[in-house]
């Protein structure tokens, strides 16, 4: 049974998958012909009515019509959002893969077929993966579950090393790489010395940011110890300061003939704007929110609202300022978890957990399943000498960097890391989708941006599925100090629910006692009880 | 201190309205110069890009920018649900008004205030009262509300006489309004010659439906008897099979010179198309959605999902085919309400609970706010004459049509309908956005169509005002008998409880045993044991 519904699924999914690649207009625009057996009567005056209408010629009323370019939108996102869920049931099904391969890289490959099922038929993918919805639309949701659900004491007690790793760490790579990658550039075998020093730097950016979504879909599977975790986590979610100063710094300088001296301090004092500014912003709408939850005791029903809306506010605000967004974000749910679950009732506080959990997961599987799907449709330009430095700079820069940072940062930790906690910081380094938007938004100015994509896109598919795939055998080989956390969680939880129900045996007897009381002078009461068999 | 929150709360919202109001460009568009007091940077290339970037005349790396075209459209949307949700929590706050004014009412209200505030400063309300966001997705979650929430057994009991009501009784108020109109246009002194049979029939369509979104917010607050409820509640859900029908019809007629019998006949068939062909719908998704949460079991925090993605694929494809878009999401939420509440966890049993709730809550409020804005921001053509006598018409013929059909369904009902009863029907049938959306999708070729928009409105704020106030102190004067529904979900409530503990109590005393014995074997369990202090 298990094995037919596996199969069941499969198919399901790949049927799933050759029937949504139909409908798919040209870059989701109005199809000029919709497809489908009906015959389709073009809709006239008003599109927007609630259906679609005839001609005037035609002299009988339809009894049968479709209009579909009126609901494409909202239909194909739909599809869209149910192919992923499929594919994520359809995993879980298999239960042995997703022990060995890490989600994120069964996600990708699905994301590859399809892509190729569409480039077949010569459809274009969906307009979704352009840099506005990603960043608008898809990340927050993953920021977002990320930072809620951050342990906030270890996160606080490894806070310097977070942001030393997150600071420095991320400029050591973005210098490192670019130079490293300039000097290959000057060997004129490999046909790139039209990429000067500051498209390098800019590019080396991009591929430094280590990624918050490829790195929490590994270690999840992987228990290693909380100082481990909470340090790659916190790092990729706090390098996002230094990559949009750098990215910012380098891209207005590639098209300056002349850096002077203060533009470099002018880009330290923008690090600590957007650093410091998204920080702010982020305790700013955290503490509102926190604040308007105390007035929502009539209005039970819309309080997981405010949670989501002040943290996409704050998200926004900083997207508008040009500030880390992904810090303000995290920074407002850090802020406002602990009130906002003190004053919610428990319903709201189930659904806003499940909720925030439910985006997230949704969001993240869109992108990688968008990786793929892209990976296939985009015109890729080609280097093998350019990719493969690529891919050995980045490995090495960061092992380097690993091994210097921690050696500096150590004398201060009170756990210091040892080799192997450095090796799964360093090999944990994942890159994924926030490094492929960021190279969609290179401008068309810069010549050699197909490049840049393909060589982005080629790190991204390395680490996730290589390091992805070999990190968990690595780790257990190399026998890296893993978490107590599990067991911790079941002991808590067991003392949890003995207290729960110690307390409900006192209540019970309680009310039991008082209803018994009650009973005598209520006929209601009797006849229900009475019903109990008790 | 209450009276000082209430007063904070207002001059807040106040101030959020006034606030607001600046930052709309026409219709969403990108303003030609955004607002603010920095000195903006115009966006270069890329326009996509994380942030902003200046000229490249320019000579300094800018620290601090602004890019709000960008994130207009989420920002937007955002700051209106949370101006709604505010609104919310402030009739709250000052809990006597609603007790006595529906919330639809003050909603309504508060948009005629911020649409006045956005016309006196020429500013254009938001582009998102077009039909198609209506249809499209404001609607969906109040439909899937009720029909989620709909108590299954009265609503069957019922069935014959909510399908007579939704189907004959909407017939007999277009076709006698229409009727009726079309005699008072006849008459010269009003000015509406122009006005023929058929655009007549059309308009009285629109009005026609009674709106679900208006009479929920109003009975709600009124506790009548469950058939009474159930009657009004169903009638609203499943008149729009019969009003798509008519005003696709009646549309189609309107633009036709000839009328044929077998036009009729067709009438009649796309009304069993409209109606079976949207219960079919929604029974497939339905069952799509019990199926599909069997397998859901390691995915559990997408299982929500599901359930909302199914039920707008229902209202989506209802749509594309243009039957009753309505219907199918109502059926469709019937169909697996309880099969998904056995499959899915407590927890994501909670989450789809709450979150249906808080979408259809907010729906609901945004469609009132809105409803008020574009009161005022629409240009309008008044007749004293024929509004006044749509009004007349309108609560005539629905007095009629309840009198004579509960008349020939009385005989059928194990429960007839009283006097009373009768009242609350007839005076229950509110009108709400639902007539308002229908009426601006008529086409432009009909000549009154500002005159219809402007009636639709009139009618609607005579119904939600005067009949939603006034409807609790009459029926409570003329004593409808009332439901004893509360009284029973408490005692429903309470033994649950009861059961709950008492199995949680066998449960305890089981695992404290079994604890105990096993402590003997297992430290770990001793220290932890030993905290509780037993």
């Amino acid at each position: 049974m298990e094995y037919f519904s596996n199969i069941k699924w499969r198919a399901i999914s790949l049927t799933f998958c050759i029937v949504l690649s139909f409908p798919h207009g040209s870059s989701g625009e109005i199809p000029p012909k919709p497809t489908g057996s009906v015959t389709v009567l073009p809709p006239i005056k008003p599109n927007d009515g609630p259906q679609a209408f005839p001609d005037a010629e035609k002299e009988n009323l339809p009894v049968f019509t479709m209009d579909y370019p009126r609901i494409q939108i909202p239909f194909e996102i739909t599809l869209w959002v149910l192919l992923a869920s499929f594919a994520k049931i359809g995993f879980h099904v298999y239960h042995k893969i997703t022990v060995w391969v890490p989600e994120s890289c069964l996600l990708i490959s699905i994301g590859l077929i399809v892509g190729a099922i569409m480039h077949s038929v010569h459809e274009e993918p969906p307009a979704v993966l352009t840099s506005n919805v990603f960043f608008l639309y898809m990340l927050p949701p993953i920021v977002l579950d990320s930072g809620y659900f951050m342990p906030i004491r270890p996160f606080f007690e490894n806070v310097g090393t977070v942001l030393w790793f997150a600071v420095v760490g991320t400029l050591w790579n973005s210098i490192g790489i670019g130079m490293s990658l300039f000097a290959i550039c000057q060997i004129e075998a490999f046909g790139v010395q039209d990429i000067n020093l500051q498209e390098n730097l800019l590019f080396a950016t991009i591929i430094s940011a280590v990624d918050p979504v490829a790195v929490l879909s590994v270690f999840e599977d992987v228990s290693v110890n909380e100082q481990l975790y909470i340090v790659v986590f916190g790092e990729c979610l706090f390098n996002d300061a230094v990559t949009v100063v750098l990215y910012n710094m380098f891209n207005f300088v590639a098209e300056m003939p002349v850096v002077e001296p203060v533009d470099v301090f002018l880009g330290v004092a923008r690090f600590f704007v957007v650093g410091l500014g998204g920080m702010g912003f982020g305790v700013l709408f955290g503490f509102a929110a926190a604040f308007t939850t105390r007035f929502t005791a009539n209005v039970r029903e819309i309080e997981p609202l405010f949670i989501f809306m002040y943290s996409y506010l704050a998200y926004l605000v900083a997207e508008l300022f040009a500030i880390s967004s992904i810090m303000a974000i995290v920074t407002c749910a850090l802020t406002m978890k602990y009130y906002v679950e003190e004053n919610v009732s428990q319903r709201s506080c189930t659904t806003i957990r499940h909720v925030i959990k439910m985006l997230g997961s949704i969001s993240e599987t869109l992108i990688f399943f968008f990786l793929g799907v892209v990976t296939i449709t985009t015109e890729h330009e080609w280097n093998w000498g350019y990719i493969l430095f690529t891919l050995l700079f980045a490995f090495v820069w960061r092992g380097l960097g690993v091994l210097v940072l921690t050696q500096i940062i150590n004398p201060f930790r009170t756990i210091p890391f040892n080799l192997k906690d450095q090796f799964g910081l360093g090999y944990g380094g994942l890159r994924g989708a926030i490094s492929f938007a960021l190279a969609f938004t290179l401008p068309d100015n810069i010549g050699r941006r197909q490049l840049f994509i393909t060589a982005t896109i080629a790190i991204i598919i390395f680490t996730v599925f290589i390091q992805g795939i070999s990190i968990r055998p690595l780790i257990e080989f190399i026998n890296v100090r893993r978490t107590n956390r599990n067991l911790g969680t079941i002991n808590v939880e067991v003392h949890c629910r003995l207290m729960e129900h110690t307390i409900f045996i006192f209540f019970f007897f309680f009310y039991f006692e008082m209803q018994l009381t009650a009973a005598t002078t209520n006929n209601i009461w009797l006849e229900n009880i009475g019903e109990l068999h008790f």
